[in-house]
């Protein structure tokens, strides 16, 4: 698809949530799977146990989850992470929980899915650091314990691939979604779960606009057309102290993969569910806290100066966003026996 | 206690095994914890969250978990664990698993407890990094959702301290046993339960001479007096190929503790319950494989040069030591609402 066609999406998707600005979704369920990949327990189980498992990195000592922390809010609550070597990027990173809702992954969105995303950071130099996806792959060939749960989940027939050990991470991550938090439940007629303050809150997130971008029923964008994306730039407004404070213009988004003008600053809208949880905040994690992220938004993306009350009760309404985590057992992952394959 | 006095009950203790070599114990069905801190199931819920939780490191992320992998073995598959800003130290992780039946704890004995021991890493430069503990205990206490578990663990007198951290993590790790191995079910009656070179390797694991120090039910040695502790020389033949290569004598062990020249190169016994499961091996980390670690500890400990069959005989009867992993849940670990503690 073309840059512009696919803007042409992102802004009939605008004006369709526009007009429908009031229509507060509760998070659904389940997550929607691609067809090539449907959820099934055994993808999930697998998923889990190589998400959890740090044995995938160069020095052994990092995992999906080390940066993507599930006992957390899916994050680590740092700027930026760490990766092998204690290698630091630019660029926060994004929660796990709700990702499945996301229409791109990464900040820049240059992965159209998670099965795509997932296979990202194992090679990237400055997070696990693996040379190649299949020197990853010959650790995990490496671990005898792995091949039957390959088997369960993708049959017998040569089924420990990259693209299935994508799948499996994709389909665990699906199952990582926080439904039923105090908006979910006020959306579905519980008239109780929110105070005074967090329906304010509510209602000042959408007359205020935030939610001509924070739209859907996770806060990240409308439901996009399948290959299509919803980006929008940030930050719109630097006429204000923020934009430097924070270095916000540093980093130049989607630009940096399409190399098109038209990508400058752009970015994929984030969830803002679990948002109370997720500290620090925006792509280059600068900011510390979530009323001073709300009072920067409202600025640079709408030019708009909040009250201290405002602030307040957006911040309330923003922390009833805050779901219900799913119980997770803790995997015994396969050993390696009489060997290590951490060199 | 004086040194002497222990290495007397130290001596006693070997002879006293000695005289009942082939009293081959299983593994308790629980360990034994102190007078002063018995374990509750409240006290091992806080324990684990902590063990878990990376916030406690000064980078935010390293946590006991890290490097004592409950997910595997208890330890990392590394030689020497990599800490805050990816640095090492030169001594391999030991396994967390069955340490509740250790007479003292690190590989030089220094704690002589598991509630002693935990305090050790948060504030070891290379481990967790945290400048001082109370750096650590001002982190939790800003994480409000810690205080009731540490209600309900302690009660409400001012039950966030130190002591009751190091408490509940030790409480914790006494439920981290693996009963029921193989050899646990053959020494409980079940014959069929070791294979028959696994048989071979466990006569020869004796009459070889390994139990005079792997004995007791963890084979990390009798169990020992309050306070005593198990310590042997390692490694006691050095005039053989094995001591420079693997360099066996560079760390000088419980002398680094002591500076008592009889220390020197002195040593807890570790145990080799999982052994299968936790390369690589020795204080150092410097041999790769089990099979060499056996043929290592043969000569440089009992100048006994085994025959390849002896060594694959061994290594089978200790892949009957690797056990039953207990199931776990995995924690939510409180989050702090619109702020981070990490720096």
């Amino acid at each position: 698809m073309s840059p512009l066609r696919l803007y042409v999406l992102v802004f009939i998707g605008i004006l369709s949530f526009s007009s429908n600005a009031a229509e507060w979704q509760a998070l659904p369920a389940e997550a929607p799977a691609p067809a090539d990949n449907p959820t099934t327990p055994e993808k999930v189980e697998l998923g889990q146990m190589l998400f959890l498992d740090p044995r995938f990195s160069s020095t052994g000592t990092v995992s999906c989850n080390s940066c993507h922390n599930v006992m957390l809010g899916g994050e680590d609550n740092r700027a930026v992470s760490m990766g092998v070597h204690a290698q630091t990027g630019g660029r926060s990173a994004p929660t796990v929980w709700n990702s499945a809702f996301s229409s791109s992954q990464f900040w820049d969105g240059r992965a159209a899915s998670l099965e795509e995303q997932a296979k990202g950071p194992v090679t990237n130099p400055i997070e696990m650091g693996m040379g190649e996806l299949d020197e990853a792959m010959n650790r995990l060939r490496d671990i005898p314990g792995y091949k039957p749960y390959f088997e369960k989940a993708f049959g017998t027939d040569n089924p420990m691939t990259v693209e299935n050990a994508a799948k499996a991470v994709a389909a665990y991550e699906r199952t990582l979604i926080t439904p039923n938090s105090p908006y979910d439940r006020y959306v579905k007629g519980d008239e109780k779960a929110l105070s005074e303050q967090q329906v304010r809150g509510m209602n000042s997130f959408a007359s205020v606009g935030c939610t001509s971008c924070h739209s859907g029923a996770a806060f990240s964008g409308p439901a996009m057309s399948p290959g299509t994306a919803f980006f929008m730039k940030f930050p719109t407004f630097t006429d204000n102290d923020y934009a430097n404070k924070y270095k916000l213009t540093e980093d130049t988004g989607r630009f940096t993969v399409t190399k098109n003008d038209a990508d400058k600053h752009m970015w994929k809208v984030p969830t803002v569910r679990n948002a109370a949880i997720t500290a620090p905040y925006f792509h280059n994690g600068s900011v510390g806290t979530l009323d001073e992220a709300v009072r920067v938004m409202a600025k640079v993306q709408l030019n708009k100066d909040l009250t201290d009350g405002q602030v307040a009760d957006i911040v309330a309404f923003l922390s009833a966003l805050t779901g219900e985590f799913p119980e997770q057992s803790m995997p015994h992952l396969p050993p390696t026996l009489g060997r290590t394959i951490i060199k």
